[in-house]
């Protein structure tokens, strides 16, 4: 084999990779890259038996002949490289790359050993790859950490003919964002993929049409340059629907970016053992924020609009708060209701999100 | 007590003080900051037992009056504020924050169970600020990090009337860098600080003129806007300056940037076992360096000019070498002797400064 690459796109691939692919493994194959052949250049591809990744690199190829390497090493090796055009080529069991004036060789690993891939060849929904990307980045905070259901440790995406969504909770905040998706079945579906695997879906989306097709079990992802399979979750989150408010006591319009400011402000004295409360004190067009602890107070105060009861005083988790906060931008509207009850949080800059915290009881 | 202070001031003395201040401490006084009234305005103290700061900050102050707060709170609290200038008043046993419409109000301390630091009225020796500071910062690296005799986990500060100088060793490697003071005593003196204290005085060091007086195992800095004490290590450095080649059987220039670039490029296959060791082969006119190990082989090669013999070939730690030409800029001097002898570097960029490195055994 003799091929060149652009070294960006080389370190992009090897980047991308290495994150899925472990650095040690009893499997001594799962730690290698797999290199083949594709129709105007190679392909790369690695996988921890959870994810499966393949990235297309356009190259000139002489001699294409398929080979496995140490994946870490190789990716470190090609970072340091001096050159912008990396030369690869292979001779007995050694794999050279040329940049610069500088050398490495490489020992490539036993090609045999290494598992067997697949990726769907054919494809039914079609999404614009930036949007869905946005969605699961603003939704994927929401997902529960631990101790919860293993649903609720997920992101369920949610594929209807009517509209097309993901969704996360852990049953005391939600978020969900809505996109456009094509050639939705007519029964529709629901998936629910581990949060850990959102965050590579995300990772491997950029521009142009993302294609899924859903599995036995596994979700895939295809786009001009990448190619990836994901485990999904058994089961589907309960009906979150319903626990959306339909009505609320007091609406306030404000700014976001002075909203999160403030939270975080008055955090610094909230009491850890009451969860970091941060009260809203609504008193007519003005918002205070307040927290206390043993070891001081402090207060903060924002101008509102206000549609509803003038006298409200509702507490929140201030973590909760700005994670729901953290995808908006422009102006925010909040509705609340009685304490203990959920809040929803809207904001202009982005319609298709939606966010729920449940408020503290007194 | 009511005095009004510029955020950025305040903000900037409680990060220095808190980085000194424990979190946490049996002795809760020791958690807070010491506030009282200076010739123009406050200072801010702290002290963990073996580190005393106090840092001046200009202001109006009304009704000056002592108190301690805790640290890490009031450090946060300020952190937020949202406007330029902070107005402090205290009430009671309670300290109010307030700027641009934010308020924080936090519990003061005993003042009566703060500890008594003080500072010398005098000083001795003078250095500017940012020399003693640069040479401080550029010898560090070279310390022990453990198991290792105590006196080599410090920087040995040498004030010799013919001379003064920092200087760092572990006994595979030293650094030294000169610099001017004035006022030195007839006799001389040396002192060793350890390594940790060393970086909370180059911390302190700013612009203007750096007063220090060696104490009963303390010594201490002082400058227009802080005062410092650290502790002290028994001992001195054995006499490294026996160690120091006189000679050498080949000397190369070259590009120091490019040869961190380089050493760096092929320590990512070197052997792990050996020390990651990277071989400097001198060929003529031109350097190449080898790295190896199971996974592969590394090359590269570099333009020097050359005095002395042209066949050499010596290994070094990788780690040692990045460390001893970090503090470099320039052309690099690489004075060479045999294997298993002590390499030294010095650069174009800053000829007080100068690095041993002991190469390693074939």
């Amino acid at each position: 084999l003799k091929a060149q690459i652009p070294k960006k796109q080389l370190n992009d691939a090897l980047n991308q990779l290495e994150r899925i692919i472990p650095n040690r493994s009893s499997n001594v194959a799962l730690t290698q890259v797999l290199v083949q052949q594709a129709e105007n250049g190679l392909t790369l591809s690695g996988t921890n038996t959870e994810t499966d990744l393949e990235i297309a690199i356009a190259a000139d190829v002489e001699s294409p002949r398929a080979f496995v390497v140490p994946a870490q090493l190789w990716a470190q090796a090609t970072k340091t490289l001096p050159g912008e055009l990396v030369e690869l080529s292979i001779k007995d069991s050694e794999l050279t790359l040329s940049s610069g004036g500088a050398t490495f060789k490489l020992q490539t690993g036993e090609f045999e050993s290494y598992p067997q891939l697949s990726f769907p060849t054919h494809s039914d929904v079609l999404i614009d790859a930036k949007e869905l990307s946005k969605s699961l980045a603003a939704v994927r905070y929401a997902a529960a950490t631990e101790e919860y259901r293993a649903v609720f440790r997920g992101v369920q995406l949610e594929l209807l003919p009517n509209r097309s969504r993901v969704v996360a909770t852990d049953g005391f905040r939600l978020a969900y964002r809505d996109f456009a998706a094509s050639n939705v079945t007519e029964n529709g579906q629901k998936v629910v993929i581990p949060a850990r695997n959102v965050d590579e879906i995300v990772r491997v989306l950029r521009d142009g049409e993302a294609k899924l097709t859903i599995g036995n079990g596994s979700l895939s992802v295809l786009t001009d340059r990448a190619r990836l399979n994901v485990k999904l979750m058994d089961g589907e989150l309960p009906d979150y629907e319903r626990v959306i408010p339909k009505s609320f006591s007091v609406r306030l319009k404000l700014e976001v970016a002075r909203l999160r400011e403030s939270i975080s402000r008055v955090a610094v004295v909230a009491d850890k053992l009451s969860n970091n409360r941060v009260d809203f004190i609504v008193a007519g067009e003005r918002l205070q924020l307040v927290a206390e602890s043993d070891s001081g107070r402090a207060q903060d105060v924002l101008e509102t609009t206000l549609d509803g009861d003038p006298g409200t005083t509702i507490g929140f988790r201030a973590k909760q708060l700005l994670e729901a906060l953290g995808p908006m931008e422009g102006e925010v509207t909040v509705d609340l209701g009685a304490s203990g009850a959920p809040a929803v949080f809207r904001a202009s800059g982005d319609p298709n999100y939606l966010a729920i915290v449940v408020s503290l009881r007194i």
